[in-house]
């Protein structure tokens, strides 16, 4: 730290995203990637744009806006397009938490709330999971504070219905309630339509992970007109040709895709059932999920330990210190063949730690 | 305005970009791109990246940034890489102002740093440049806040040495004072080699204007390691993926291009040199320039009226309200074509509009 860095960020603790290895080459279970590459379509769309890189985006990124618009059932002016769905979310904290109205999440979640809290200088309350890892509703009702709730959460899989998510908003109708959806694809339930309903709710979803887009950046908001024009400003205020050229594109050629992704969906979904079933057959607690990854531990293994040895054989995995987390593994689903490499190496490990 | 957002944002002017028209097909010379298309390796780089998209680009860009810094001659950890170089302004404004480091910039400049000023709550004060729109380094000497000086300065397009800056820098030692080069490379003098003699200067360039990649958004940061550290923490605070994956390839295959990049560059100098001696015959006012632009205005024609009567001709450049800058325009210089077309039609406007 300079002397210049201003003192409010004293105690600032940034993000660590997971391991993007760099020199050996590792079966990638551990940062919820799609293991299918992109559809031609999006390949070609960005060539195609990459020809006209000398001039700006359009900033309010018309095309991708309109077209989702479209597929989600919505108007233009409820949506927005962000650098990755961690800029809407950034973006929602800027807006939405202050000095006087302090945020809430779960303890255990996606571990960028707390950074983006603190980044800002927002007070907030985290608050502790049950003890199968579920998030109780009636812990945020009439909470009043700015909700966040990753739907289904990260990284236990789990997830609440939309009846439950409504409670929460009905409740704290002062309040902001954000729901992120990163991972609502393989299996949840979204609140998109619930935005015509609760003119508190943001929703928040990501290309990053259904549709093979990680390396390219795009998320979207949802919400009430309103709501979408307060986070617009700040677009406007900090980067208003955040989602570049090349990424619009390819967001574009990805929706016109979508039979593309379903299948690829359909399959991930298949491959996590498989891995829970052989998981819980050599004896782990495997927590269900809705997601394209599971949360899993083994009285057989320490969960760092697990890590590690997985590590060494070729596969990375994500572990999450922390006294509840700590004994767990995040395991992200992949293709069948990475998921049957996964499944010897972790017979392996249990063999050989076998007492 | 929604009833959620933070009372913080209650007087937030958002900046407003240069029209990016959608319709009609303009000569684009409002927004300082380059006329040239990146050159083929850049679109070649960029569709291979786009085959990977699936997978989360590398969060510390070392491919790019180990080249920037070979180019520089600089060491990595001296680099920061942005989503354009607004980003990297961004976290300037956040890393090194708050309510005890006001900022200091010149009243004629870049709009976004007063956006930014009051985006994060920071007081500021804008210095009037000199009659003649040139900035007085004398204005800036122990000024003792976070000063902010484009250089060349746009709209103007006029620049300070580096003798100039080095007065400031050494005159204001507990603050950060930032040289924003995003026009350097049109005739000006940079300042990174002067990192390593103040711990106190940020360096910011872009690959938006000489580079041709505007469209694909990035930028760079240079300073002493602890200063860039500063802003990486911010980084990683917000969103560790900025510079996604078509974005880095791009700027590789750019950085290996350097020859096609210097042709243009000259060219454009060549037709700067041209259009300026064209209007000063022509009766306008032309202010020196070491950018890919120029500031004009003529007795002959109000500012406002010649920016409109330009657009209906099918010509846009970019008109400034203010005072001060209302009687002039910032014309970006394009191909020799588009130069001519221009020229042609100021032609015709200043005879339409004689008395």
């Amino acid at each position: 730290m300079s002397k210049f860095f201003s003192k409010k960020y004293a105690s600032l603790k940034p993000y660590t995203p997971g391991e993007q290895p760099k020199g050996r080459k590792y079966i990638k279970l551990n940062t919820n990637e799609s293991p299918f590459p992109p559809p031609s379509a999006v390949t070609k769309a960005v060539k195609q744009a990459s020809k006209s890189l000398h001039l700006y985006s359009d900033p309010d990124n018309t095309e991708l806006v309109n077209l989702v618009a479209e597929k989600w059932g919505v108007k233009p002016c409820e949506v927005i397009a962000t650098n990755g769905s961690d800029e809407v979310l950034n973006f929602a904290f800027m807006a939405f938490c202050d000095g006087d109205t302090p945020a809430a999440f779960p303890d255990i979640t996606y571990g960028f709330y707390a950074v983006f809290a603190d980044l800002h200088g927002d007070p907030y309350q985290a608050i502790p999971l049950k003890e199968d890892f579920s998030i109780d509703p009636k812990d945020y009702m009439g909470v009043g504070k700015t909700v966040f709730i990753a739907n289904p959460n990260a990284p236990t899989g789990l997830h609440l219905s939309v009846a439950q998510i409504e409670e929460i908003l009905r409740s704290n109708p002062d309040n902001v309630v954000v729901i992120d959806e990163a991972y609502v694809d393989f299996g949840g339930e979204s609140c998109v339509p619930l935005i015509y309903k609760y003119d508190n709710l943001l929703v928040t979803q990501t290309f990053s992970k259904s549709r093979s887009l990680a390396g390219g950046r795009l998320g979207l908001g949802f919400g009430c007109a309103k709501l979408i024009a307060d986070l617009q400003a700040l677009r406007y205020s900090t980067n208003p040709y955040n989602v570049n050229k090349m990424t619009e594109s390819a967001g574009v050629a990805a929706l016109k895709s979508e039979e593309y992704y379903q299948k690829n969906v359909q399959t991930i979904i298949k491959n996590r059932e498989y891995t829970k079933k052989a998981l819980r057959k050599l004896g782990f607690t495997v927590l269900e999920s809705k997601t394209n990854f599971l949360f899993i531990k083994t009285a057989k293994v320490d969960g760092f330990k697990l890590y590690e040895e997985l590590k060494a054989r070729g596969v990375l995995v994500r572990h999450f210190k922390g006294e509840r987390t700590g004994a767990y593994n995040r395991v992200t689903i992949g293709t069948k063949a990475q998921t049957d490499a996964f499944l010897a190496c972790v017979k392996e490990i249990l063999k050989e730690n076998e007492v």
